[in-house]
Formats: structure tokens, sequence, C-alpha cells
């Protein structure tokens, strides 16, 4: 019996919607699953692509970066995840995606204004965008770093990554995460959907303003919090 | 019996079509049907996924908000739809969603000029885009309010809503109507096309002029109106 | 028997694979198909979806503009065609759409200067864009002075409508000819992706220059003419 | 018995892939595959649609260029993959496409900056975009000096085609190579998305910069060179 086999098959699912959305060609992306109570997440197998996933090929990894019982070698950002797992305590999933109009933000370097209602139901916040990782992180781990680069990104500027549930990473792309695997590809879809229509955004009027702050507020009340009243509770 | 069942379906069948269009991801849109002789409109459930309706899921909702012979709790946009009904008297059907360029230009607070044919077959007049709603309104009934901020641009414009069936709701999206649910949708539709023309118009050329009043005219009067002769009649 | 079913059946499929082609939604395309002998061109009936045309319900009509052994009323732009049957002796397909790349280019006014090999493997000139159609034109008799428009600012500029077999109606949309029904249907997926591509062009550079002639004219004939060498021949 | 079988089949396949992967409408693109050892390749016949293809109608071709065992004439760029067959030794497969958003930048006569992380797993230097094709060689052997304008580039240049392995023709389009006749038109799809997410990245901020370096140099090595650790060796 496999004790893993819901934590698979959660990374497993996670993976194939990055594909079914559209949010990466080949294998240019990856989700994971984490079980705090083990301390192991499951993440997508490195350069495998969707069509040839399955359950069992997900690979398990504990929070010092050890593969378990897992014949593939893990993605190569896993050890991103795992820092996003060990710092914003109680997120369950995360996904790393190059969809291209949140790319092409990460890539100006510029966080995203809350221009609107749709930014707004999701999130009450910019979505930050990191610095570009130094040269000493990057020689260093840089993958961890990189970690480490999104989570101080966070606490240098008070960003509360359960109420902001993705980031740009300055030059590379979106990072997401949520209360499972397929919550955090849920963010993937809702950050490349608000990455367009800023863009579009722009397109029309480059000097777009924000949202007034008493909307943006409201917004983001009706679907989260104490007060909420969006769908069926 | 259900002497409510032919308004569900109708509303039913227009919800898919948002999701058969593209105009939303997720449970971005609603779309309502009308029957003035009862008061009561049929509109889709808050947060429902479009896989997940039935007509049996369609709420019923008289023209005070009450919720009527149903157990699923109305869009959170419903008192929008309830206004719209209540003031402009004739409409049978009403359609709300996050189609991206529709947004993309609510998001800048500006109409959309009237460039081409395409626009004037099916409306003569710029697309109007309201005002931000205001703190107060907001805070006292934020989607009634919506509904009175779009019925009271076209009154002070001296807007007629039954020549232009579609606004734009500035920082949020479109809102359509007409007559029946099916008709909102399709002229969900047609916003959004007329937005993405007018996008890529404005890309092109960032002082594109507006289509000369004489071919607005005709094309509107082809198709509308007591002299039109488009179609089968 | 019907004499004229294969020009029934060749106007027919043209129209159908405007909506394969994504050229137009709802029914705003038509295509249609000339027999020189009999005098008569097929074409669209007006308003009409194409998933509910037949070979049948395409509507004949004489190049007086009478219509022939026909239960339905044709295109709104019969008109159109009709000039364009008249004055471009030897085309025997005319298609109008309302793709939206097209009628960007065609609601700034603009003609879509040679940017690259695409366009001058169909086309060895700018694609010529009309001036608006005046008043007394639009009051006249529309549809038929549209055509006439066309064929003018051919005539005006020496344009030879054997070699650019598109243009662009200006704050219309697209018209395309060419040996068929077929043919004029391919040239307008053609105008289409020239009209993206000139877009995405300057959109990265708005001083982008035109393809150097003796590239024009190579990539025409290797195409086009006696010493046409692509294809099987 | 056919000793070029497996050739045939490798391009035929390389060529529907280009259609699957929507990187040309119509013929509007060429995939072929290289046998060193025979000094044979075998690439898609001019002028015939995707459908029509079988990997019976895919031509051999020699790289003097003389058609062998053939019934159909051979691609009209054919010399410009034999070109590139002869000078970048030991590529295997070379593909051409129109993609819309390559196209674009080699409309432009610019090289694509490595914006970002997707570029850089890739490519570690821009893409390059050569010159206009002089008047002389086009009158010359104009397929073959577009394959000798490729190699000047990038020997003049110095940039190495087994690290670079895709290039733009100004005015024209993108030519990718590689391992295989699938590796190339790989390239061809991995190229078209870095060319659409940097045509986004430029509307965002013009002035957009490109990625540090030392990400550049990490992302290279993270995926090639003896110390990749991507996928699953």
């Amino acid at each position: 019996m496999d004790i893993y086999k819901t934590l698979r098959e959660e990374s497993y699912e996670a993976n194939l919607e990055i594909k079914r959305c559209n949010l990466a060609i080949y294998t240019w992306g990856n989700a994971s699953s984490f079980d705090p109570d083990k301390g192991v997440f499951a993440i997508k197998p490195s350069g495998v692509e969707y069509d040839e996933l399955t359950p069992k090929k997900i690979v398990l990894v504990d929070l010092e970066g050890k593969v378990i019982d897992s014949k593939l070698k893990p993605s190569s950002d896993t050890k991103t995840h795992l820092v996003l797992y060990r710092e914003f305590k109680g997120i369950l999933g995360v996904t790393h995606t190059h969809s291209p109009y949140a790319v092409a933000w990460a890539q100006t370097g510029k966080p995203i204004p809350v221009f609107g209602t749709t930014h707004a139901d999701n999130c009450a916040y910019e979505i930050p965008c990191t610095a570009f990782i130094n040269p000493q992180d990057v020689k260093n781990d840089y993958e961890l770093e990189t970690g480490n680069l999104i989570v101080n990104t966070f606490k240098t500027n008070n960003f509360d990554f359960s109420q902001i549930k993705m980031t740009l990473v300055a030059g590379h792309g979106p990072f997401t995460w949520g209360n499972s695997a397929a919550q955090s590809v849920y963010n993937s879809v809702v950050l490349e959907e608000i990455c367009k229509m800023a863009l579009f955004t722009v397109t029309i009027d480059s000097n777009a303003k924000p949202l007034p702050e008493h909307i943006i507020k409201k917004h983001w009340e009706r679907k989260h919090g104490a007060n909420a009243y969006y769908g069926q509770k």
C-alpha cells in the first residue's frame, strides 16, 4: 500500500491541469502537493511530458530535499517549492509555469497594478514582482535562493502570503500557491487572466490608473473573509 | 409542474453559452432571463461551475430580490440584474461577464468609440462606460448601486437602453441586455468582438478617428428600425 | 435538374469555410460564386447562420441584381459583389468578412505596407484601403456604391485587380476575390494573416520599414507569373 | 525496400507537427530530415497541403540539390536547407515556417533580446536576425543565398550554430535546426513562444531590459552542457 497515493494523485492531476489550461508548452510547468503531517511533497519529475505522466512517476521529496520512494528525478524547480512549503506555513500546493502573459510582466520586472475587479476578486493588492536574483545566490543554490527571494520579497514588504497567493519572479515567471495543488493551479490560471487583462489595459491607455481602494476592498471581501457572500458556502 | 420551467431553461442555456463563447473562465459570468408577467427572473446560482449547472439549479428571484422556490443562493450580481429589469422596461435578459477585451476597456474607464461598421451594425453610439462607483454606494448596497450607476449613466446622458444594449462599468466589466437571455449573451459576444477590434485599432493608430456619422447611421438602419433590410424578416 | 447546382455548392462550401477559418462570428461574412456564361452568381442568404446553410438556401442573383429561382433574400452586401463581378472581368468568386485584424486596419483607414515575404508571396503591393464612402453615395445606393468605391480606388491608382486580389474598405473591412469562391476565401484567410503579422510588426517597431523592392518582386514571381516555380505545376 | 524509408518518415512527421503546432497555415512551412552518411535529406514537396502529405510524397535531395527517387518537386526553400546541412556540420533537421510572432520580429529586422529565462533555457544569446538579402544574391540564386546569408551572419558574428539553433531572416521569417527533424520543429515552437513573450514584454514596457548575464548563463547551463541537471538524463 502506498501511503502517498493521494498525494501523488493530487500532484498528478494538478500537473495535467497545467497542460489543459494552456499554461505551459512541452514540460514548462510543474505543480506539487504537500502533506504537512508527513513533511513530504509530491512534484512533477523533471523534463517528463504531461502526456507521459502517471501518478507513479510523481516524485516525493521531504523538506530537506531528500527524494523518497521514487524512481525519477524531481523537477529542477523542486527547491523553490520546498522553500515555499517551509516558509509559507499552511500552504498545501505550489505551481510554477511559463504562461506567456505572466512571463511578459515578469520580464519587465514590474508588479501588476490592481486595474480592476477581476484582480481584486482574487487579490486585493498588486501582484508582486521580485528583484532579479543576484549572482551570489545563483552561484550558491539557485532554486533554493529563488524560493528565498520570493519569501524575502514578501517579508520585506509585509506582504501576507495567505492573502497574496501569487508572485512573479523577475525575468522568469509566475509562482502561485494555495490550499491544495488544485488551488495553486487555479491561481496560476487566474494570474494569467489578470496579466492578459492588464496588458490589454496598458495597450489601450498607457496611463491607466488602478482601481479606487474602496472598490478593491469591497470585491475582495465579497469573496474572502468573515463576511464573504460569494458562492454557496 | 414547474411554471418557471421555461424561464429556468432559458437562463440555463444562456449561462452555458457564456462558457461556449469563452466569455468567462471558471464562474466569472452570469446570465438571467426575465418573465415580466410573473415579475420574476431566473439567474445563475453563485459560484457554481457551468459544467455543474442544471436548469433545476437556476435560482428564481422576484423584483424585490426575494428568492423563490430555489435551493441555491443566486449570483452575487443579482441585484444589478434586478435594477436593470426594474428600470429598463421591456428587457427580458441580462448578461454579465469578465471577457478580457471588454474588461480591459472598462479598466481604462473609457467608452468605446464607433471605429467601424461592425460596431455600427450593433450600436450606433459609443459603448458607454460608467464612472467609478463611489464609496457611499459601495457601502450602502454595492450590487444594487451598480445597477443604479448604469441606469443613471444612461438617464444623465440621454442614452436609450433600447438602442444601446451594452455598457461597461468602470474598473469592472461588461453588462449587456436584450429581448431574451439568449439575446443578452449574443450582445456580450458582440461587445467582446467590438472591444477586440477597437483595441487592435488603437494599437495600429493611437489617433484613429471614429467612423463618419453618415456611415454609422446607414449601418444601424440597415439592420434595425422601420427600414431595416438585413436578414429574412 | 438544377443547372445552378454546382454554382450553389461552390458558394455553400465557401461560406462554410468562412466559419471554419474563424473569419466571422454569427453571420458576419459572405462568399459568392460567379458563372460568367450564365451571368449569375450564387451568394449567401442574408442573416442566415452558417450552421443552418444548405446549398438550396444559397441565393442566385444576376448582374442586374435580380434574384433567380431562390426563396430567400440574398446577402445585404449583394450589390457590392455584383459590381465587382461586373467590373473586375474574369473573377469568379468574392468574399467579405469581419475578421478582426483586417477590420482593425480598415478602421484606421490605412493601407497595409508590404512588411515581409508572407505579404509579397500573395501580393506584391500594399493592400489598398479605400477612402470613407461619402454621404451622397450612402444615400444613393450604399452597397452598389461600396462596389464602385473599390473599383474606382483601383482605377484611380492603376491597381491591377488580377494582381491585388484583396482590399480594405475604410471603416468597414476586407473584400477579397479570386478565380473561384474557394480562392476568394483563401485570400481572406491570407489577408487576415498578413494583417495580424503587420499589427504585430508595428507593435514591436512603430517605424518598421517595408521590404526592399527586389525581395518583394522575387517572392511574387516565385509563386506567380511565367517563371513561377512554387508548387507542383 | 526503400533505404530512405525512415528518413522520409521523420520528415513526414516533422511536417505534420508544423501543422499541429499552428506554425503555418496552408503550405507555409517545411521541415527536412538529413542522413549525413548518405548525404541526402528528405523534405516537404512544394505547395502540397499537410493533410495530403504521405511519407511517399516526401522528396529526397542530395547536397548538390539533385532530386533522388522522388516524383514531386521539393520545397521552393530546398536550397536554403541544403546550405545549412552543408555548412552547419552535424545538424540533422531544419524547419522553416511563417509563424506570426517570429515573422513579426523578422519584419522589424531586429534580433530578439534575451528578456527572460524561457529564452535562456533554450538559447543563451539574442536570436539573430540577418540583414536583408541584397539584389545581387536574389538575382543569383535566391534560396541558396538565403542559406549563405544565415551562415555568414553566424560566421561574421562568431555565433555558434550548435548553441544558437534558430535565426530570423530579415523580412522573411524563422529558420531553425537541430539534432533531428523533430528537434528542429521543437525549436520552431520554442522560437514562436519566445517571440510572443518578447512582443508582450515590449508592449508593457518599450524599454524592457535584457536578463542579467549571470541568470542567462545559469539557465542555459541548467539544461545544456556538462553540468546540466534538467530532465532524467
